[in-house]
This record gives structure tokens, sequence and C-alpha cells, in this order.
């Protein structure tokens, strides 16, 4: 039966990918540091293996062939999502992935090498190149797929997005936030004036700091049985569904940015920790997407625990583990100046809740046109600085690495990925509010560290659903609505109009 | 050209053993607990994926026209290692391969089962099973190798070991032991008389043995930017040449287990590091073979770690580490009469220098019988208590446990690789008596911490050579003679019978 020749196959690429996921994680992790070259040739082979053995064409039939068997309704969604996969796979000619890995893997070393000194006009000749390919990838993948070029390069990170429907969806909330933003930053000026932030009585040693963390990770839901916590430098959450390997950074002179950043990789965890068993081997049982994975972090990083009654419970722990004396005279109100504090910036990955959507849809429409050719990538610095100063009235022109050089996603040839971040606030903040509705003392169970009913609530509205709908239905089924800006804005009047 | 296709094949295979043995370390050392099953499918899926490309049939074809290419003499012992693998993976029909992997795997698991209750009636059945399939896979491996069938086994772990070459060495060892182990009992009866053991001052705290152990590794030359040392159940060096994964295991009541083991591995871990790069992704740059890989840990533990001037070097670390207090008032003389305290056991893996030999041969001897059909799992116990109250003087006819259940060797099907240990002892004493004569004043090299030189002459006589040669022609290449008792009948002389 085609069917079970397409389940030997899905074991096999499943257990390349569990070796890549594991060896990756262990680079960042554990490997001497000497061990990176091999490390790397490794990797780059198996990731071939991996290519080889997804894109046979013998597959193709089989996938056929397998429509027409006598198949329940789960298999026929394996199916699908199998050949999902197939085709973005295989929509690239072999000589194409070979010229855009090699051109993408030469420009990431070239822009590491050319940020720090923020020298764009070196670096710019690379990313033409890459600007170049990305349009031949978007319209080899449109053939394939039948879908605009930007909509095609979206569809690898969250199947079911299109500009069609996004669009409108940003420009509401850019137009919210424009007027928002300085209204927030009123608000913040006139209570920080009444209630100033605290000093910090550090040092925090990291042993204590890593003790801490892992209260937060166990309270919030984490299974021990089935992943850790290790050291990196940059944080992230990788490895398995049964051992998922979340990091984070310790520095000695404040706590919160790593507790915040392991409260934020344990919302990716708890969605790989709770995805189904039974298809785990399938790309059906995976994670639907970047988009809803960043709605699972940001749930837990925004809508929990950046929430006043998450610190009525958070606290006393923090005392507990890092001592009576760790943050001396700060109640809960101090916290909440400190996590939840908007300010105007340069750079993506600092911003927060309030400004980091703009920072988001400045790149998502500098990308549509670079994919269209109606932008090309000499104009960027002047197009990212217009718009910079239209969104946050701040301007980059003056240094690169602070504007358009400070991501690795376009050196990197990823186009397509940057809405998922902002999809995931804003997801988040639809099922807060949907759960709310559902669970109405959920504050009372967050004060008073019980997430047992928000995460059967997560559980059973996104993760066991896996990959069995594209990104916009499983938001319309978590939710009971399409993905709708009015829930962000009312998380974020809420949080910062008040 | 065939030779090029054969070297690409190589980087695939050698970046799956990559993934597999990283894979394996990862098990032991940071696995979360609930990821074993997942992890055990993926590695079983992997071996797979790695015997399909390993035994393709084109590779026949690939070889025989590479060997009729213009090769230097590196390309030509590259593809002539190649072809040996080639023959051992592909000389077993997969239906036998399918057939013996699944006995073995029910069989060691019944084993685990039953190996604590001392049950042999029980479990010999599935051993039953497994030396008839043995006799089967001898029987095949002889055919395609034109060997003996023990010899063919043996072949796997150690190329070139041959019965006829062996069996009058272990015949001499085996004869001097007999007279020399009660002698050598007599001695530590004097000696201990008048030198009694003295008692240790624990509780050795875990972190300050660790700095112990690394302290020793880093003196014996461990290279810390290519290997790191972690903690696992059952101590192993494992990795890859460029990121040796080490591991030992701590109790606080004692330090010298630990630290013994730790030296033991840094044995294997040296030869692994010293590998040349050159050939890494060929067999013909892995190390040689189990028992030239035990020769080298036994070099480590044996030659260097448990003779009184290695401890004229230590003892100092010791107290540096542990503290002044830990082993009150001892001398060098107190830790030998620790390290090389010899008796009489059951357990092979927890037998001394002199009585370890006597283990092996039992089993080397009872091995060939099996294969040869002479005798039958049935009659193993009393085979068994028959060498060990000839050989040991001691009965183990009423627990099986400590008698022949007590490896895992013979319940996984692994037959052929005893003989490895013991030769691995009598390689190490070969070399350092050879090394001697180059180093005349290599004692006090090791007195004085300098294993500089020392390590020069094994990279240069083992390391650097690789798979270049079969076993028995390296050990005659580095030490000017074929693998000699007389050098390890000497070592034992010096160190116990004195």
């Amino acid at each position: 039966m085609s069917f079970e020749k397409l389940d030997a196959l899905a074991r096999k690429l499943d257990a390349i990918e569990h070796a890549l996921s594991i060896l990756g994680a262990d680079e960042a992790t554990h490997m001497a540091v000497g061990g990176g070259e091999k490390r790397a040739e490794a990797m780059s082979e198996l990731a071939g293996i991996y290519h080889a053995q997804a894109t046979a064409p013998e597959i193709g039939d089989w996938i056929e062939t397998a429509k027409a068997e006598h198949l329940d309704e789960d298999q026929r969604l394996a199916v699908g999502e199998f050949e999902r996969n197939y085709i973005n796979a295989t929509c690239l000619p072999t000589e194409f992935v070979q010229r855009k890995t090699s051109a993408t893997m030469r420009s990431e070393q070239l822009w590491r090498d050319l940020k720090a000194k923020g020298d764009w006009d070196s670096y710019l000749p690379a990313l033409e190149g890459v600007v170049s390919l990305v349009r031949e990838e978007a319209q080899l993948r449109a053939e394939a797929l039948d879908l605009a070029p930007y909509d095609a390069l979206m569809d690898q990170y969250d199947p079911g997005n299109r500009m069609a429907d996004i669009d409108p969806v940003f420009a509401d909330l850019k137009s919210f936030l424009k007027d928002f933003l300085p209204e927030a930053l009123g608000r913040q000026e006139q209570r920080l004036a009444t209630h100033p932030r605290k000093s910090l009585n550090g040092p925090y040693p990291i042993e204590k700091q890593r003790e801490l963390g892992l209260a937060a990770m166990r309270a919030v839901g984490f299974d021990f049985t089935h992943g850790s916590l290790a050291v990196s430098h940059h944080p992230f959450c990788g490895g398995v569904p049964t051992d998922v390997r979340m990091t984070t950074r310790y520095r000695t002179d404040e706590f919160l940015s790593s507790l915040m950043g392991v409260l934020h990789e344990t919302g990716h965890a708890l969605y790989e920790q709770g995805l189904p068993k039974d298809w785990s081997h399938w790309p059906l049982g995976k994670a639907r997407g970047m988009g809803m994975h960043e709605s699972q972090s940001l749930f837990v990083e925004m809508q929990l625990a950046r929430a006043p009654e998450f610190w009525d419970f958070m606290l006393p722990l923090v005392h507990q583990y890092l001592g009576e004396e760790a943050i001396p005279g700060w109640d809960v109100a101090d916290v909440l100046n400190e996590v939840n504090f908007v300010e105007r910036g340069y750079i993506r990955v600092d911003a927060d809740e309030v400004t980091y959507p703009l920072h988001v849809i400045l790149r998502y429409e500098l990308e549509q046109e670079l994919v269209a050719g109606t932008l090309e990538a000499a104009q960027i610095p002047e197009a990212w600085d217009a718009k910079m100063t239209e969104y946050l009235n701040i301007s980059t022109l003056t240094d690169p690495k602070d504007g358009p050089m400070q991501d690795v996603h376009w050196p990197a040839g990823s186009f397509g990925y940057f809405p998922s971040y902002t999809l995931g606030a804003m997801i988040a903040a639809q099922l807060g509010a949907k759960m709310r509705e559902d669970l109405p003392d959920m504050s009372d169970q967050i004060r008073s560290g019980d997430f047992s009913a928000i995460n059967r609530w997560r559980q059973d509205r996104v993760w066991s659903q896996a990959s069995r709908y594209s990104t916009p239905d499983l938001i319309t089924r978590a939710t009971g609505e399409p993905l709708n800006a009015e829930f962000f804005k009312a998380h974020l009047r809420s949080r910062y109009g008040a």
C-alpha cells in the first residue's frame, strides 16, 4: 500500500529531523569549540540526505495512489500535509537550491563581518544577489503553488497566510499604533512620575537564577521528563517534542531578561510537548507554523507573564530563589514598570510589545516591494528610514547596523518570515480574549499559579490540532473567528492605555 | 571518477556516524528521561539509512573501477579499507541481519530482566537462539572473508587477529598467570603486613572531584578545544575526534575509582584526538580497532597512571583539588596499595590487572567452542565453573549473575570481542617497553607531569597510522616485533612480583 510506503518514509525523514534538531541544540550548548567545522559538514550532509530522500520522484506517485486508497480522516489529512511538504520541497530545481544555499551562506557570513562595522555599501552587492535569487524563488514557488509570489514565500512559514488577509489587518494595527504609541508613552511618563523605577540589588548568581527559571518553567507547565534547560549565547527552544531543549543566557547584574526569556521559550516548549503522539513522525503531527508557534511563546510571555496577576504569584518565587534582598521594597507595580516599559528604539529584538509590530510591519512592507521588484536593495536605507521616521519618529540613516543591517533574515534569504512575529502576538491576544470568556476566573488561576485549566484549553484548541489545518483555519477553529486586530488592540489599550 | 564517488559516499556515511555518535553520547548525558523511546527509534532509522547507503550494490563496482584508477599510496589504502568495510557490511543477507537484530534485542532485554534474579534457566532458551545465529553469522562471514569462522568474527573488531596467532600467546600468558597470581597475592600480603591500607577521609564533593579529573585529563594531554567531560551511569568515551565526549561517574565516599576511570577514558580520547585529519571521513582515517583502542586507554591507565612515578606528580594535585585533609598522611605507597590491589573475584569489569586476563581467556576459550559447536549454551555454567576453579580457584555455580550472566556481550550477540581487552593490555605493555627504550628518562618525565614526548611517540607510532594497517601489522610497525606476551609478563612481574 502506498500509504504504508509514505509512513515508512515519514519515519526516515523524522529520524533525520530528530538528528538535526539534537545536533543543532548540542552545537549551541555542549559542543567543544573546535568541533564546529566538522559538525557543520555533518549537518550539511545530513540535510542533503534528507533532501534526497524527501524529493525522490516516486514519492509523487505514492501520494497520488495513496489518495485513492481507503483512508480514514486522519490518514487523509496526513497524506494532504505530506503532499504540501513534498510540493514545497520539490518546487525548486536542485540547481537553484544549490545556487541559493551557496549565495546565502556567503551573504550571511559577509553580513556577520560587515554588520559590526555598519558597512552597508560593502554588503550591498551580496544583498542584491540574494534579492535577485529570492525573486526567482518566489516566482518558482508561486507557479508550483498557484499563489502570488510573496504569498508563496509566506506559505512556507505559515500555510494559508495571504497578503489579501494580512494587509488590511496590519494596516488597521499600524494606523492604531501610530496614535496609540504616543498615548502609551504619555501615560507611562505620568505613571513613572508618581511611581518611579526602582533599582535592582544584584549581583544575581547564575545558579540561583537558573533555579528560579526552572521553578517558573515548572509552574507554567513544562514537563521535565520531556525536556531540559541549558545555556547558550542566543536563547532558543529546540530539540524534539519528547525531549525539548530550551536555553537561556544569564547576566549577573539583573535577572528579569533571563526570566522573561525563559518564560517566552517555555511557551514554545509547551506547544511542542503538547503535540499529539499519534502522528508524531508525519508532517501532520508537527507544530503548525512560525506564526502559531510564536503565538504560543507570546501567550506565555505577554498574555500571562507580563500581567499584574502573574506577578502576584511570581514575586514570592523571586524572593524565595534570589533572596529577600534581591529586589528590596519592590511590589508588583515595580516589576511591571520594568517588564512593560515602552520606548521607541531602533532594534526589533529589543522592542517592547507596543513598538514591536511597527518594526515588523515596516519589514513586511519593504519585503513585498523587494519581491515585487518595485524596490531595489540599494534603495532600502532610504525607504527604511522613511518608515522608521513615520512609524517611530526616529532616523536610522546614520548607522545601518541599527537599521536595515540588524536582522539575519534578509542576509539568509528568509523572506516572508517577519510577519509571523506580529501575527503571533495578535493570535496570542485573540486566544487570550476567548480563553477569558471560557475561563471567567482565569486571573485568579494565574494569581494562584494554577495554569492547568489554561493549558488544557490551549492543548484542546491548539496543541492537539498540530498541522491538521492551515494557520487561518486553525485560528478560526480555536477562537471562533478569523484573525482580528481588535483583540490585540484591546490588549494593548488595557495594559498601556490605562 | 569512481574514487570521487567513494569519497562523496564516505562523507555521507561519516555524517551519519557523526550523528549516531553524538546522539548516543547525548542520550547518556543530557537527554530527558522521557526521550528514550523516540531516540531509540530515530537511531534505529538512522542505522537503517546508513546500512542502505553503505551496502548499495553499485559500491562494489565503484571499488573495482577505483582500484584501476591512478591512485597514490594513501588513496590505494583508503580504497582497500573501504572495501574491507563494504565486504563486512554486505556479507550478511538483509534477512539475516533483521533476524539477528531482532533476536539479540529481545535477548538483551530478557538478560537485563533476568540477570538481577540470576535466573539462568529462564534465560537459556534466548541464549541458545543467539548462539545458533552467531554460528550462522560466523559461517557467512567466514565464507565472505575466506577465514575460519571464529577468525571471521574477531576480524570485525580487530582486523587481522587470528586464533593461530593469539592462541599461543594466550596459552603462554595463562600458564604464567596461574603461577604468578598466587605469588603476587603472597607478596601483597607481606607488603600489607608492614604497610597496611589506610582509610580515606571523605566525603569528596562531586564538583571537586570533577576539577581533579579535568586537571588529570589536561595533564596527560586531553585537548579541551576538541572534547569535554560529562557524567553518565556507565563511563564511556564517545563522540567524534573533533569533539570527544568523555564521561565518568562519581561516588562521594571515595575518589579513586572516578579518577582512574577518567584516566582510562582519556587514553581512548587521546587516540581519537590524535587521528590524522586528512582522511577523517574515510574508514582509513578512523581508529584501528577495539584491541588497539583498549591498548591506548590501558596505556594511560596501567602503564602510566598506576605507576609509582605518576603518583609523585598526581598526589600534590589530589591535595590541591580535594584539600590537604583529603587523604591525611598518605604517601605514594598508600595510593599504590589501593590502585594496584590484587584479588581473586567473580566479576571481569571489577578485576585488577593480574586477574583480568584470566577472565578474558576463559571467555575466549568458551566462545571458540560455542562457535565451533563443541559446546552448547546449556553447558556453559559447568564449563565456566570448571575454568574459574582452575584459573582463579573460585566457584560460580551458585550464582549465575556473578558467572556467565555477568556480561552483555553474549546476550547482545557480540562474539569475538572479548580477546580485544587482553590484547589491549598486552599491546600497551609492549608499547610501554619499547617507549622506555626510546625515551630513557620517561620515568622522570612522568614524575614531572610532562607527557609531551610520550604522546609524540604514541602519535607517531599509533595515532597517526589510523587504519592504514591490520592490527598485527600496526603492532609490528609500532614496536618492531609481533605481539609478544613477554612484555606484559615483565610488566606484571615488575609491578606485582617484587
